[in-house]
């Protein structure tokens, strides 16, 4: 074995591909020659309402530590996790994004010879992290675009240790309630660990979906994952947080890296913790946005996956493609699904009202041109 | 097997210890119950200079995008570091931290049955990212507390796929000529990998240090792993990057998460890379201030190991832990070092004037009381 640093890598990570994110502004900007700020991106299930001014002001705190190393047990933002979550602080594991979290279970958890289960058109990350440590993926089709609990009950085998899912489901938007979670944590064996993800929970609350948090006491193979890239507005300084037993929060907290929040990130999710206003109107605004573009499609003649998320998925009943290379010429950028088995959506972030009327303008103009 | 999910980690993860940094100045605020800003934190090699005004600015510039994904590619800071490093830009990788980088390297090339060789006295995190994969460590004594490159030549077997090297080394500040590094990589098998860790690279160029990029041509199984930590002042944003070979940068960017480096740390890093006068300040208060240091330590009759880093590893002669604690009191933090077998030494950055001589004081006093 000479220096071919393809072959020395390990086996998992030589077939790795990496994740492919939203298309970005500038990279559409330079390629039409146009104004970046013209350009409309519904692709990255961002928040649109824009930056929270406690999150702001949160930001500006810290500046002057700027050479300083961040609190690397990040123990103000778990303390504040901690009571408003009803865990000991020993509960909470902060990751840099929520994608560390699913990453650091795959790291503690998985191996060659064992194996993660997750359904069909479920979050990229999952089979990624499952790739990277050269563990198998036990992919369990969908029903209705949504998780078969029952059938991913019954794709667990004794090398199973973790079972991924997400509610709602991105990118279908997807979803199950309590009564289905209870029944699927009862019948999962107590050595396999379940990832509820979690990171679009705060566009659903209240409504069918259950809180995850409520079932952590009664099943100690529970881990629940969350993020504040969405509804929290915080996607460009990554941050986010399991809650789970302290037995596997001892272990992820062995496995990350020392520092591995930022002292901006911590800061400003401790401020959005605290924001309630922000949360509201940010619910507000998806739900208002939801309505308009569901309107829209229906007038289009469009069939969508009904959605509990900040996104949802347009069914156009035939390949997207070239819809999705139609859109980007009249500058709006949206998320092609292919690469999750769905050829024939488009995974759509609900935007502000105007970028909401933008997409279905031209998504009228890009269908009547065919 | 149950429940138990220590016993279900992986065997590597469930031994870690997690990295000890330098213990906060409000946890130590907290214990004396007095004001944090009278305390001097010499303990986690940080920039005393205070943060860049151009970084301050750049900063500036990205909270308006608070609520949008970093560019997972980091297009603009690669294509800085490419042309002012002279590589390509798929030779560039970039990573939360350097530790990112070096966590990156033992998860692509390192695993069961496999081993990485590295010094005694040697950065923390090498042993860390080592057991994290399960791979063995071979760790090879020092010679005057720093590298002995030959000894190291000698512990590659076979199964050695990673050698960590550290130009000047932390915590001793030890540092190797050109002549040694180019004789060391005349002399490794091309099959392993040599990662020269040049975290203080910036506070010791143009001296008898080699600058690791010139030798990255012509040999393709060497990796230059640096941060934005240390002398560019960037410590509480997370940012690192190595240059390596394209086959090796390919293989650390699938690896990586799709967004490792948060939007704010790609922003203050170009104006970093672009602010030689912030640059050439913190060499020069760094100069002056270990001159400061080493003029008090001989006034004290105290010994130390000479360093090319922005800290100095003090030899107390004696066990260094009451000291340590000494130096607490007077609300002076250091770092102690036995975790990396020095026992009798403490490892002190170096400071602003005024807080060296705060430093210089605090000891005379906590070694006249004895």
């Amino acid at each position: 074995m000479s220096g071919d640093f393809l072959a020395l890598a390990q086996p998992g990570v030589q077939q790795l591909s990496p994740y492919v994110p939203g298309k970005p502004v500038d990279e559409l900007a330079r390629e039409l020659d146009i104004d970046p700020a013209t350009i409309v991106k519904l692709a990255s299930n961002e928040n649109p309402l824009g930056a929270s001014p406690k999150a702001l002001a949160a930001i500006q705190g810290e500046l002057a530590e700027l050479t300083r190393y961040p609190d690397g047990n990040g123990f103000a933002l778990k303390s504040l996790l901690s009571s408003q979550c009803g865990v000991q602080l020993d509960q909470v594991t902060l990751g840099n994004g929520s994608n560390d979290i699913l990453e650091l279970v795959a790291r503690a958890y998985l191996a060659p010879g064992l194996n993660a289960v997750f359904s069909e058109h479920a979050f990229a990350v999952y089979p990624i992290v499952t790739q990277a440590v050269g563990a198998d993926a036990h992919v369990v089709p969908a029903t209705d675009w949504g998780h078969d609990l029952q059938a991913m009950l019954k794709a667990i085998d004794n090398n199973t240790r973790v079972v991924f899912i997400a509610n709602p489901n991105n990118p279908t938007g997807t979803w199950f309630d309590a009564n289905a979670l209870n029944e699927f944590l009862q019948d999962v064996p107590e050595r396999v660990l379940v990832v509820l993800d979690e990171a679009y929970i705060e566009y659903a609350e209240g409504g069918e979906l259950p809180d995850g948090l409520e079932f952590l006491s009664a099943y100690p193979n529970l881990l629940v994952s969350r993020t504040f890239s969405k509804a929290y507005g915080l996607a460009a300084l990554r941050v986010g947080y399991a809650l789970s037993s302290a037995v596997v929060a001892d272990i992820l907290n062995r496995v990350r890296q020392p520092f591995n929040v930022n002292s901006f990130a911590l800061a400003a999710a401790c401020a959005a913790l605290q924001d309630a206003d922000y949360l509201a109107e940010s619910r507000r605004l998806n739900d208002a946005g939801m309505h308009q573009l569901q309107e829209g499609f229906r007038e289009l003649g469009l069939g969508w996956i009904p959605s509990r998320g900040n996104f949802i998925a347009l069914d156009l009943g035939q390949l997207a493609a070239p819809v999705y290379q139609g859109l980007l010429r009249e500058g709006v950028i949206v998320r092609p699904v292919a690469n999750y088995g769905m050829p024939n959506h488009l995974r759509i972030t609900i935007g502000l009202p105007a970028e909401n009327a933008r997409l279905l303008e031209a998504l009228a103009k890009v269908l009547v041109r065919g």
